[in-house]
Parts: structure tokens; sequence; C-alpha cells
């Protein structure tokens, strides 16, 4: 059912600094990727169950005796970075260190548009063995983000509509194509479709509001609020 | 900022066979939750992250040697079910045995209304500090899908619509109201709020189009011969 596509070379596929660490951290990923895939959908048994709890229970609070990165790796979105260079590994749809992440890759395409490709694993399922359709809404607003992001004057998401037009597979390529369509003051118009082979699943629109750097770094300074009275 | 809630009990907080298999399940869940929570926003060195990485590859080699659950477990999302106490616990959004959901808890409140809530951690980040907005997208479609099963002939959705109005927080209880409004022909019409505290963060519109057993049933067939093809 799906054509043979080259895989997508993502914009910010690159780890900037300790390339070995990043390396390490997304083979984690990938790892409880897999493990939550064959979890969601497996018979295991109680004591297997317990003794995997137990090793994850422990390394969760060895974790929490390591400093937490530091915000300089990046927003976690693409559609707020404003530099599609940027370093997305956090993200929760497209970040190759995020455990949620399908991974989905997006890659621009033209001036105005970009093409992003995802499978998603039987953990994703909605109707029987299709995509929830909550997670192809997020899908479209991380790619509607990120044509927007084109404009040079990125914003964040106002409105989002989708339509579905057919029920979308799971462990099948999905071929998202947006564009970043115009302008009107503020706003920012984009649109995209999801294509399963030659079947279209589903179609978005975005409006996105522009808004000024100030405001994103007035987000930053009240996560960093957030941050020092949590750790208190 | 938050009001304090009682908890919220859900309808379909059942274990309805093994429940001592399921509990496990759920706890490995919840550790992963919180592996993925301290992972996305840790900066543990190379040698921890190689040795963890080893160790979830030999768990997802392990997870292969079981069987597949029995698709009577039930549906993935509440919106197919046609039964509110059928068994979620697969869930990407409100499974408590899936590490991908949050995960939201969603409560009949009337007739035709529910409630549900929901704390997104670090790994759902989007603008700094907020939730992602695609998963503001995903948590309505499935609220609006609960409310849709209400009318007592569920179906798919077909159009979802999202107004941003603020950032949605991180780390604080969401609450989101929601309800079956009509139903024209075979479209069900809903709508639902998300508030953190007293601040409106967003709102949504759901147009679903309700569908025959036989197409739910098609589906289920469908996956049924996929999974067969997958296992060949």
């Amino acid at each position: 059912m799906t054509e043979a596509h080259e895989p997508l070379r993502s914009a910010w596929d690159t780890t900037k600094e300790d390339p070995g660490k990043w390396a390490q951290k997304r083979r984690l990923a990938d790892a409880m990727r897999l493990v939550i895939e064959r979890l969601v959908s497996s018979d295991a048994p109680e004591d297997e169950l317990r003794r995997a709890a137990d090793a994850l229970e422990r390394y969760g609070d060895a974790l929490e005796a390591h400093p937490r990165l530091r915000f300089v790796h990046g927003y976690a979105e693409s559609a707020n970075a404003g530099d599609v260079s940027a370093f997305f590994d956090r993200s929760p749809m497209i970040g190759l260190a995020n455990p949620l992440a399908p991974p989905i890759t997006i890659a621009k395409t033209g001036e105005r548009t970009a093409e992003a490709r995802a499978v998603f694993s039987s953990a994703y399922e909605g109707p029987p063995g299709h995509v929830h359709g909550g997670f192809v809404a997020a899908a479209f607003d991380e790619v509607l983000g990120f044509v927007q992001s084109l404009s040079g004057r990125p914003g964040m998401t106002g409105t989002l509509i989708v339509r579905y037009r057919r029920p979308t597979p799971l462990h099948t390529e999905l071929r998202f194509t947006a564009a970043y369509v115009r302008s009107e003051g503020r706003r920012l118009y984009t649109e995209a479709r999801v294509h399963a082979g030659d079947v279209l699943c589903a179609e978005a629109e975005g409006v996105f509001v522009s808004i000024a750097r100030e405001r994103f770094e007035a987000l930053e300074a009240e996560r960093a609020a957030r941050e020092a009275e949590r750790a208190r």
C-alpha cells in the first residue's frame, strides 16, 4: 500500500555537543519506544512485569540524581524556534530522544513547504488497527507549526482544524505535506494533508499568531521561575 | 493557581480479569512515565545512558517472547466502545497501562456531559513550560470522543476544531469540561473547554460521524488480517 520513499533527512538531525551522550540518549529512547510498543499489546506474565517495574522504578530514582538539562538545548517544538536547524531532541512529536515521539521526521521542501513522515506503532491505537485521531491532530499541529515558522516571524497555534477523511493506519509510513499559505496581520495561515500510500487520510488548517520574541522570552522566564519553585 | 479537586474516579477503572497482572502492568507504565519525564529533561552521563539502553533493549527482546493480548481486552479509546465502562488500559491518552498516556481521567457528570483531568509532565513540552499544542488537541479529541459516545450511537471524529486562548501549563491539574450538544442525521456535535485553575486555556468543537457497528467490526477484521500478515 505504501510506496517506497527515501528516508527523510531531518534539518536538525545534529548533535551539537557531546554527540556520544546524545547518541546513547536516542538509543535509550528507541529502546523505550520498542518496550512501549510491545508492552501495550503484550500478555506478559505478572512476575516479569513486577521485575520490570522494580527495575524501572530504580532507574527513575537514579535519574533524579543528575542535573537537569540547561535550556540552551533548545525548544521542544519546531514552531517556536525561529531556526529550523535548532535542536529538537526533546520534542514529544519529533524528538529522537523523547520516547513519547513516534518520532516524526520533517524536512523543508521549498520556500514555504515541508514534508514529514511517521510510522505509528500499536501503542498509538485509537480505532482498531488505526492511529488515535488525537495523535493525527498532534502530528498536524507539529507539521503546521514547522511551516508557519518558514514565515520568518513564528508564532503559536491560534486555531487548529482537522478534517478526518479515512481512518489512518498504524504500522504504515504516513506522508504529511504542508505549506505556509499567507499572512494577514499577525495571523499566519497554513495547511497540510496526510496520505497513507495514495489514500488521503486527513486534512488540516492551522492559523498561527505571530508573537514577538519578548513573549517567548517571557515564557522562558516563567518556566525558569516554576522550575526553581519545584526544585525547592 | 489550581483549586483542590477530589480525584476523579474513572468509570472504567476496573480490571476484569487477572487484576494482579494488570496492577503490575500499570505500575510498570507508571515507572516508564517517571523515567520518560526525568530522562527528557536530564543531563545523565553517557555510560549510564548506555547501560540503561542495553537493559531496555534486552527487555524489549524479552517482551517479544510473550503472546499478544487478545482483542477482547477492549478498544483503545473511549469514542468507539459504545460502553463507557469498557476496558481502556491500552489507550495512548487515558490508558493506565500505556506509558504514552499522561494519563487523562474522564468521568461522566450528566446525561450528556463529562469532566476530565490531566497533568502533563515536562516530556510533553511545546512552548517553554507549556503543553505542546498537539497534545492539547489530542486530549480534546479523547474527551469529545467520550461525550459523543453518550449519544448511544458512537462514531469517529469527522472534524476537530481547537481554539487556543492561553498557553496551557505543564505540571498543573488541567480540567476539561465537555458536552454532547446535538445530532443532525449521522453527525454528532460536541464541545469542550480546558481550564488551568480559573484560566481558560483552550476550547474545542468536535463533529463526529456515527457509524454502524458493522463498520467497527470491519476495522477489527482488517486489523486481525494485518496482524496475521505481520506475524508471518
